[in-house]
């Protein structure tokens, strides 16, 4: 039986803002990457979010990101071995002091935004920040995005990731996102998300926009909660993959 | 042979910003409050003082404050329970990260400037910001201010705990502080000071302005750093405790 | 013909978190209070609102707060009388500066949160803010909570100022509201608030939850938009104010 | 008579963090750039750094810089348009309404770190950069960077503007900066960059590490103030111009 973990990003409320519907993504998915408030989150905001998480039954991730709330870890910078390194496990030790106060295991590790990003074009800095999180915590689960640098990093490390993929996003032939203001860069259609979501973890690889097989570990699913619109997406491919006999769980 | 702690507040300068002599601290301390970045110090600063306090032989321990650089924590907050949990916790966590990270043990947590006075009047607030530690660490060392709130609550929670003094610091007989602004209440001479602290550490008490000895424990005693002066008393009254067959080591 | 002011305290998003609606808003009101950036508010949205509200026809005023973001300047702070005056100036300076190139005039300030109502019942706190504001703009208008010190204050100093009164709120005989908490303390019900506005503003005066008539100014009327309950009621007083031929316009 | 106008960054300390010796070079600069909360500085900061400023008869200009303390603003961040207008004349308010309330002129405005230096490549950034200050104050005269994008840009918006030179830096033939790192990039010795400054200022061009004469304006001369051996250049930069006739004085 095929089994596939579906993640998003949470608990990026902060103070009196709210954003995102977790209490709703949280019947969908399974892991869920929580923010580390240097972008977004704050510590009620995160023990909240642990709290919930565990009520359903969900996963939790630390998901450290730049310290830059205004651009919401959006903007790129480019930070030191040591800034990054301490980035990183300062976020991480928090979250892993949250978690361990709420009795929850700390199941992975993915990072935020243009640190991600960042991450996946640049397999240095990418190493910088996963020998950054596995020397707080030797055997944490990294996420990495399929296919880039954050992969070869992980593998460099022989670390234990899962690598993700988006239920949303179009991808070219050699495993990259279609970049954001091309056509057919973000799908909107749940059930064109949810047929092509189900094909790529039952063959086990990435379908480009033209249609080829792109051989990439499709280890973890994606999902958004932002708008009604990424709801109503993350239940549809979670109805298919259950309706196809798929099990949504945790990487074990 | 008698043994006593010797602990100062470390890490706490900020991005650019130089705050104390740390180097010079870390030849006479035997336990350092790591500044956890909410009130002082930043992830790079931390890292960086956790190895120089590992290098010398110095326990550390977290020393978490409120989120306020510009008042550098000495501004009140009165927060909600789950705002002063997360605080703690956050702060905590983190720095347990980055101590992982660089191999050292997390010897103690001390709460810092207007998070630790306010504790100090209320026993309340004490309960929760150690419950919220040692939900984290359950058995992590609280530094407490000898005789207060703060040791109350810690007796209450049946905690390990290191009751401390102030070197340069005059008593009242009840062994409350004397108001700073009264005649007094600092010490500047370091002799004055050695000798008060030789007396307080082998007899076991506060003692008090007017000569009256008050029964407190004495388990650590409170030096500072950031003038010179202070420097100067730090070094006497370790050559002071030394010279009179006082050993000088972090709490086991 | 009776004129009375509306006003609503806007451009409280930060980064990519939205908060209330405003552009509902600025179809009710003519006074917006725009968040400088310290409690609420960036350059970017205090520049949209400002812009926002110069289209819709709506006078702008500055409306400073506690440096406290996650608490979205709500919870007290004991500044001293540098602090805050430098709170003052600086946040009005931003919000000059950012009208003057809009083109727009600023036509008011008003505390926020925590630091206005410490100020609603501390005189000397509201003279040293007022100070402060007034030695950057000598003419500029304070909106004030009418019958509280913050009113004391303005006249103290000959200050141009307009009382305020709360749509939404019930008062007590001595003019002070009746606390959150309380039964009846906040109106829910538009039409009612709306007649009871209608009474205040034609009879210049505020009437109590006993029903008694109490003799403060009623200049301005506070409105919120943070739910679609608080943007109906606003409606509803505008509606019941215009029927009742009352001019809604800002104070001259 | 020639005239000359010395500057220097100040105000650059933030709460307890103390940064540079303002008393010092306030003896020696005609000009202050003092930092606007940002990088650096606060609001108590900037009001004790005006008010020494105006005793010392010093002029006062507005020192915007990127959001980043930890980075003391010298990390590159690439924002849009509207972020870099809004960072821009938000600072520059906020020590224009300090200023106002000191009762000083706001006589230029300069830009710090990171941000100075792209706009020092980009035109099309110092222009959105300068375009917002002079939304803000028509007249503000600006300093530029001589030789650089920051002149053009300038210059292109018929700018009032002063060339800036610094004292401590090697310049290469194209009149731009010896890069950091490289053989001689920093002046160290107060006698040779006291002459080379005089030289530069009565010839009204830059001189090269090659010793070729570079045709860029020459109105204002950089100083620093960070360390006892900037202070002893700028005090050695003033006593060889004074001694040689040139009068220290603001631009007018």
């Amino acid at each position: 039986m095929t089994t596939i973990d579906l993640n998003a990003d949470m608990g990026e409320s902060f103070g009196p803002w709210v954003m995102g519907d977790d209490a709703a993504l949280l019947g969908v998915i399974s892991s869920a990457n929580v923010a580390c408030g240097f972008h977004a989150g704050d510590p009620v905001v995160m023990a909240q979010t642990i709290a919930q998480a565990k009520q359903a039954g969900v996963a939790v991730g630390a998901h450290p990101g730049f310290h830059d709330l205004q651009g919401f870890g959006r903007r790129d910078l480019h930070l030191t071995t040591a800034e990054l390194t301490g980035l990183v496990q300062y976020q991480l030790g928090a979250f892993m002091g949250m978690a361990a106060a709420a009795g929850v295991p700390v199941a992975h590790l993915k990072l935020h935004g243009a640190l991600a990003n960042m991450c996946a074009r640049d397999q240095e800095m990418a190493l910088v920040c996963y020998r950054a999180a596995l020397a707080v915590a030797p055997d944490l689960r990294l996420f990495v995005i399929a296919g880039t640098q954050q992969q070869r990093a992980a593998e460099q490390l022989n670390a234990t990731f899962s690598a993700e993929i988006f239920a949303d996003r179009a991808y070219q032939d050699d495993a990259t996102l279609v970049p954001r203001g091309q056509a057919g860069a973000v799908l909107h259609d749940p059930a064109e998300a949810a047929d092509r979501v189900l094909q790529m973890v039952t063959e086990g690889c990435v379908i480009s926009q033209s249609g080829k097989r792109v051989d990439v570990p499709v280890q973890t699913i994606c999902l958004h909660g932002d708008t009604q619109g990424a709801i109503d997406m993350a239940r549809a491919v979670r109805a298919r993959l259950e309706g196809a006999g798929v099990q949504i769980a945790a990487p074990q």
